[in-house]
């Protein structure tokens, strides 16, 4: 066969019906509204439309016009229901979302002997960045939204290589250091004025399944109570509870609770 | 020295030959072939050309046209012989490889209990991603085209954490969960229905040297027999085997054969 | 409330003063900095200004102009003292950093059976990327700039899943295989003829608090000498020494020193 | 006033509604509108697409698709009534537009000694460029559809010097040498194998007001017979007939019918 | 000579000084900033940065901060003086320019059969375009500021074929029909009410010379008083007077003062 | 018909050939390539490749680099013959080129009593802009490469409303005032010292057919000695010799020789 029998041959064969089909929103634009909830949230950091400080006031009403417009029309492409009004709930809850995020960043400033100012952890820190994505994703997941919260959890893993389904539940004063490798899942509950390093795993261990031989989703990931540590590449597994203040060593496994004040680590060699 | 001496001084120390050459592909263009790839697999998914779904058989002939002449232009940087057939035989084998790729969308699906639709996995998960790049990494590399498979790999590790070399063999059904920190090495050889998670090394463990010192590239990763499943960040080194339905627990290091139906865990502190 | 009402009222919540503010750089220009660092160490292989091979002395003086006016206006931004000299300074140190990485691409020719040449290794290989952008920033953190080293290593970070602290030291023929999730702290100091793999942190264990209760950036990372190799997942954490010719083995965590020509291993099952 | 209050009192001033208000298409879309067009009509000169001619069918449909959809919200924007079947009536007559164009190209190829094939006048001519938008926004008119055919007419105004209103008839092997200053205005009406040059003006001579005052659209501008010939910078002005076969010679004031066969010439002096 | 050495010889050749120099401002961002200007005269037809209405003050505010910004950085490239300060009166003229430029459209909408709303005049006709640009540049010329009037007044004279020197002084309620040629010189002085054709020249006729022989700007070009209609191509050239609703003829050429009420028409073949 | 029929209806349609095809350059590439010519002749005013005007010689050498290779690679598109010699010719000419446009800028210099510096000749006026492209695209016309002088002047044309034919002979010190609608035909010979104004047309009267009704490229322009003075609007046809220091007045139609030192105007009304 020549070039243009070969190139026929597969136009015909690659368009037929893959049979996967799905009400899909277009990441670009989800791509810009984070950017836009980054200006919005921390404007002296992310928003460079404006150059007199005395203005900024209007570009946040421009950046606000232009957040509401794409989120709703992207919720309207995969959500029923009342896509402007879940969009200007999500507009709604960026103040309280301000506050939340500036205790992670006193988080990483009270762990992180390298840095000492904010505003560098706000604008170089890749927990910043997930955590931005995550509470945003949170906040959409919550109004019942599908597949969008989960692309902004995934722009920020590729970014960062933290991986937060946008499901889990976290407090207050969190703090990632480092990141790589970080898995947090779908159904965690983790408390105020936690800390975790890189490569830590809080996943779960085996899966109860359906009629049709698929995996449910029900509770099982850990519960982290406040002021827990949880040092770097350890796997916390199932749904067990790490109690307040506990510690979690480097490199080890857990499927068991942990005591409050308890302290876990790796049998030496 | 002032400015302009400084500038001239170093324009001749920098204009001087590294003595690493190379024949090199467009990064920028083989990106743009691998867009084509995965508009022409998914093309509900990935191709946004045309608006009317029963115009879409145009633009799956447009982009394999346009794929086509990015493919032979970017194989003649790099490889003697026939390009155009090259580019060809690749074209030729894209409908098996969604196929296969299809596999590997029921592997996740069957896997994952936070996701329950086809179309989620196809347009968000990173394995995916990682999987069409290596797909076709391998199909290129098995027709002896140097350097660009590895490009195409390395694009996907630095999307995805996921870094499969291009050489490995993987089979259908194959999943990875999160993924960030997965290694596969050159030589691996993977079976069907196998499951791997975030941080898992199937690497080498030693190398063989050649008279000049430099390490020679032989069988030296691991065989995984089907229905295999590795939990996160354990590490399979060596040219051992992992016997059918085997299982390895997370965080263990593994450089002994494993039986059918084995399971490997860490030892608890 | 109407739309016209809620969007007014986060107007003025989100125009309050978050009190984080800092002399920022523009990532947008450092990226291009960074690119022309790039061209300029290696020009072969980054450098599509010009066509013709007799003509790179041209595009070499252009890129050195530019990157010229680009450093000295972001470290005005960052620095006081004279950024035009800094920034003179750092071009100056061009020709000798090219001769450190190409230290490091040899390394890594001598650490991977998967690849038999140099300008495959600097064209695609993570290592080479992180390991220009550390050398870079650590060349500008040396001077006594803010920020910007960090957001330079942080690009590498993202892009590669290596992150490797600008302040750290390291010597020559240094090499990282696969790369994701390495983690080189603040005040590591790494001899020549270092190998890692993926996954490895040489981290801190605990930190000495200020009056403010906020933790003190002293010497708090391992000291790595000559000709050590580390393996995956390996930790290696506080102000220890590893001796020269030490091996430390996959998914171990090391916390004493370690004699020259040792050896640690992970207890096995 | 400090800069802040200038800026402060004109956000309010400018804020004031002008009081003009319209439903308006976008400026951007019909420009790629109309390039759709053009790749259409002489896709060998305007589609660059493919690669290979033998392929060109598929970006044709490609380019369709886009049209339709492009065209249809454009006409959504501006008129009432079935957009989608306006724009479907519109793409119908390409055929027949492509086979009046070509007519064009013959009547410029018989009147310009300076070019002797039909490519390069398709490709560079300013007169073809005009006649497509022309032809273009003239079946658009006669839909009905209002200010898209102006503005299209527009463009070609602008990147020509060529003004002719989308409402003017045209007829078949019309020729306008070098173009710039000609006028052809909204109730002209033009026979067949016509040919003007620079700086003719085929406009009206006086208005009727309506009772508002405003001047009211009648047929006011001239009717020009076949094979007519009309000279650089000449005014044809009023409801006048230019009869079949007459000659304008250039810079002459023409306010009264003309005999067919005619010729009018300047005054000399 | 070879490639190489024709190329260098011409480095050399090219490189010397060409002996005109000049402060010369950014034609890019003179762009910008006259689309700025657009956008803040005319939000409702050229500023698509909100989408919704009653958010159109946040963006009339960002878009005053950019002018603000663009023009006080351009005017410090070629005037000496306060930038800042002569930006801030340009935009303190920015309201009345539009109450004028809004007279214009009466003008034209009462002067062409062929459009029937204010919106359409704004957002298509040449006219208009040509008269923001005229206006501001004229706004600038006042304060002093030179060659950056001369490149907005040319970017209008390129889109439209008309050519009004930013030293003309122009009234109120001023229509140009078509407009490509029209060429209106440095010391015009047009009343109020004043219509002209495309093609018309306001010129001058003869030059005083200065002692190095260069010609020497004096009042040379007409003045033109209240309610004057000019037809096309019309050239009224030197420092006559056309008295008040005085009608020049087109094609003609006039070169002494007309009376109030007075006709000048073209000897007729 | 629905849509889907009606437009693949209309691929097959347009999918006919229709017979005219022709070896085509790229527009956006001889774009470019102009661009670049510009650069290279006036580099204080359009060259921004660097910024320290001691670096200059790089730039230019890299702007050679890059003409090199697009001028080779467009003329190979369209002429047979060394494509790479050619371009290499005409960069050779670019010193010479530059010489005589500054002859041009002498002359409006002279002409204009509204600008008083040369910088802003260059940088803003028309005349200089249509003159750089007829200077380029005549060097391109003399060494017989088809098509790519035309589109070069044609882009001139379409900014500046001149529309100069690459194949005319213009001398040095020419100026051009205003320019709209100023034609200059093929087989023009305009010697030095010669100033027109906007609306001139030096056009042919008649043409010569060949057998096949087609008419014949022959000397058909006028002839401009030195000195001469064409006032606007003025058609000069036919070939006829304007002797030197001869004066045409505006609007007037002259079609036989005028004497040296003669002066043509028009008849008064």
């Amino acid at each position: 066969m020549n070039a243009k029998e070969i190139l026929e041959k597969n136009v015909d064969l690659l368009a037929a019906d893959t049979g996967c089909c799905s009400r899909l929103p277009s990441v670009a634009r989800l791509r810009r509204a984070i950017e836009l909830v980054k200006a919005l949230l921390f404007p002296e950091f992310f928003d460079e439309t404006v150059t007199e400080p005395s203005m900024r006031r209007y570009s946040i009403g421009v950046n606000l016009d232009r957040l509401h417009a794409i989120l709703s029309e992207q919720i309207a492409c995969v959500a029923d229901g009342d896509a402007d009004a879940m969009a200007l709930r999500f507009i709604d809850s960026l103040p309280e979302m301000r506050r939340v995020l500036l205790t992670d960043v006193e988080a990483v400033l009270a762990n992180d002997p390298a840095v000492d100012n904010r505003g560098e952890i706000i604008f170089c820190y890749p927990v910043i960045l997930a955590m931005i994505h995550y509470r945003a994703a949170h906040a959409l997941l919550k109004m019942g939204i599908p597949v969008i919260p989960r692309i902004i959890t995934e722009m920020a893993h590729s970014a960062t290589g933290i991986d937060i389904h946008p499901g889990a539940t976290i407090g207050e004063y969190f703090a990632i250091d480092h990141g790589t490798g970080v898995v947090i899942g779908q159904t965690c509950i983790i408390g105020n004025h936690v800390t975790i390093y890189q490569g830590v795993t809080l996943g779960s261990r085996n899966f109860t399944f359906d009629d049709a031989g698929l995996p449910i989703s029900r509770p099982r990931h850990p519960i982290i109570e406040d002021h827990v540590t949880i040092y770097s590449n350890a796997s916390v597994l199932g749904r067990i509870t790490v109690g307040h203040h506990a510690t979690i060593g480097g490199n080890v496994w857990v499927t068991e609770n942990v005591e409050p004040y308890g302290k876990v680590v790796q049998a030496r060699p």
